[in-house]
């Protein structure tokens, strides 16, 4: 019987711990928070990452370790690695950790980001402003996630007021100015790749963010085939390149027929989620067979499907659960305004039922606002035929 | 957060819990071992299902109970249904429970049987062996199951040893002579009930059963669709007539075209083990609707479905993950000659692409005896159009 650590405990490793069951697995979980929801289903460690004697109990019980979180200590990690066999790796972790260090790897394998330029004093973002322009987005290097760690820069003006919010954090983990692209559509490429090195993606997703939290995604995304491919091409040298094993998913801006890289999360991915009921084989699933070292699964998608999140606390499930498609996620969680409480999956053969259901389940639900992007994008004419998009 | 209470902790509880999870439930198991192989993923209860300590216990940490299990002692199921909401109710266990009372109801529908005597003294046994005819089967009344409490009669002269094996059983839950349906197939419908009386059935299931255990399931079974909707029917009648709420399995013999009712077993069924991947709602959650006054989810397939169940010890999983639809499910359990360990389920999206993996896995592992029977069926001209059968 293998088990299998976890560090963090969210609603990422309790979907982990679930679709894990089936391969006989059992887990392990490791959280600073002794009511992480994956705790209902995995026994649970609490502690701090540093705390080398929580670590060291996490550790002693379990015989592989993953993440369901990309911020844990460089030494955490290493500590850990040193252990027991540890995927993704501790140089994947690290890179994806620093904005700064992400977006040189990104420059060495060609792949196209947004203009940005590190910032570590005052007058470095003055110049940096200047230089790339508003609006512009001041972020710090580590520990964002989810929009947090961010100041938008609407006109020169504000960067003051970006340098009062973020500022203290310059010593610390560092700044970096990011110019804003207006895109015309957010990607996510939701890839795994095997300890042999075979890799996989599951099809082009279009996301919705809303204030800087994923409110909606659509699977398979409308897109060109080589628009598909180049993305395609991006995650897998980004895989490459990181000796990357398990799941992980590319944030792409499509702007003009160019796609930029935006961020490679390190882990299963929110924009994955539709993969549970949308797909062959979902993330978590794929994800634990890549760590374990087992046949990967078909990642080929079942139909149509369209992600709702719940932010804050959970609608009514009736609506989402009526429909022949519905499928409800409640990640066992407390309200909290902002907080990722659960999602729902609508699963349809066709375009024109997805957008029914879509419909029904917005009005039903008062959420008309956040399928509404959706369903313009389901009642698109079809993408343009694979290479009239410039490269 | 409503937490479901489940008795009985195998396989079917384990799968339950994890389909319950993304509804938001937590559950509670009770099972009469400490290791019973829910209990890796819910807190368990364990306690002989007769002992009120450990059955109060139980009931006072649940706001509703089911079963994965439809052994439980009716005075238990009352006494639990008594302080919290309990489904399927005790009459439907109790019905199913006895052999006798079942195959009574089914006559009372005016749903066919195979000919049966109850079997009370020596004597009765050698008059109902002389008025069905050997070859015949004497069972328990009581407590059966996957072939348990059953002795195959092959010529009136084995009525003797037949006697010998389960005569002592006669005085406590009594016995019944069954006559031998020489069947051509063995199906089953898996239906489930909602609390205000909404019925839906997943697509009819073919069985094949080796010494009496669950071998291989295909679904949707082959049938002409006059033969599948006298099954349906004869399922709503049940479910009705038990005023039954939850998920079941009605068995039924195949015989020139008649459908025979074998048994029916009160609770999520190894035959529906295929919906996990093969159906839009698993039987698992569709249970768990039903008992919590959800909305039912669609229980249409998604393609053609082959279950292969493991008995006494997991085979290596490799085979079946390396196929494009191979799913996998080991129960966490240790092995034991007999006991189911886990199954595996191969989706496809056509007889041809079903057949070829079905080949491909039974070669890889050794099991071509396994999956011959579904393959021959795979290869049989399509069913005679609707309303060529007689009823």
């Amino acid at each position: 019987m293998t088990t299998v650590g976890i560090l963090g405990g969210g609603q990422l490793a309790r979907m982990m711990a679930l679709a894990g069951a089936p391969l006989g697995l059992r887990f392990s979980v490791m959280d600073t928070s002794a009511d992480a929801c994956a705790g209902q289903f995995a026994p649970l460690v609490v502690g701090d990452y540093r705390d080398g004697v929580a670590l060291a109990e996490f550790a002693s019980g379990i015989d592989i370790a993953t993440f369901d979180f990309e911020n844990v200590p460089a030494e955490s990690a290493q500590w850990l690695c040193e252990r027991v066999p540890m995927f993704p790796n501790p140089r994947a972790l690290g890179t994806t950790q620093d904005r700064l260090a992400e977006k040189t790897l990104f420059g060495e394998l060609g792949i196209p980001v947004p203009g940005y330029v590190p910032v570590d004093t005052r007058e470095d973002l003055d110049a940096a402003v200047a230089k790339l322009g508003a609006p512009c987005i001041l972020k710090t290097r580590r520990l964002g996630y989810d929009g947090k760690g961010q100041f938008r820069i609407r006109a020169a003006g504000d960067a003051g007021a970006a340098w009062d919010a973020l500022g203290a954090q310059a010593g610390a983990g560092g700044l970096i100015l990011e110019a804003f692209v207006p895109f015309e559509r957010e990607l996510s490429v939701v890839a795994v790749r095997a300890r042999d090195g075979e890799f996989r993606t599951w099809p082009l997703t279009e996301n919705w963010h809303v204030d800087g939290v994923l409110s909606a995604s659509l699977a398979p995304a409308r897109v060109a085939p080589e628009l598909e491919a180049r993305a395609v091409d991006y995650a897998r040298a980004l895989a490459e390149a990181l000796d990357y094993v398990g799941v992980f998913a590319l944030e792409l801006f499509c702007h003009d027929g160019r796609l930029l890289a935006n961020e490679l999360a390190p882990r299963v991915h929110n924009s994955g989620h539709w993969s549970i009921e949308g797909a062959e084989t979902s993330q978590f699933g794929n994800h634990l067979r890549a760590v374990l070292g087992l046949p990967l699964g078909a990642t080929r998608a079942l139909g149509r499907a369209c992600m709702l999140n719940w932010i804050g606390e959970m609608p009514s499930p009736g609506p989402v659960l009526a429909e022949p498609g519905g499928h409800w996620h409640d990640y066992g969680k407390t309200s909290r305004p902002g907080r990722k409480v659960g999602h729902a999956t609508l699963r349809a053969d066709s375009d024109e039922d997805l957008a029914d259901a879509l419909e029904r389940v917005g009005a039903a639900l008062g959420r008309e606002a956040q399928v509404a992007p959706v369903l313009a994008r389901l009642c698109d004419p079809l993408p343009p035929p694979a290479g009239k998009e410039s490269p």
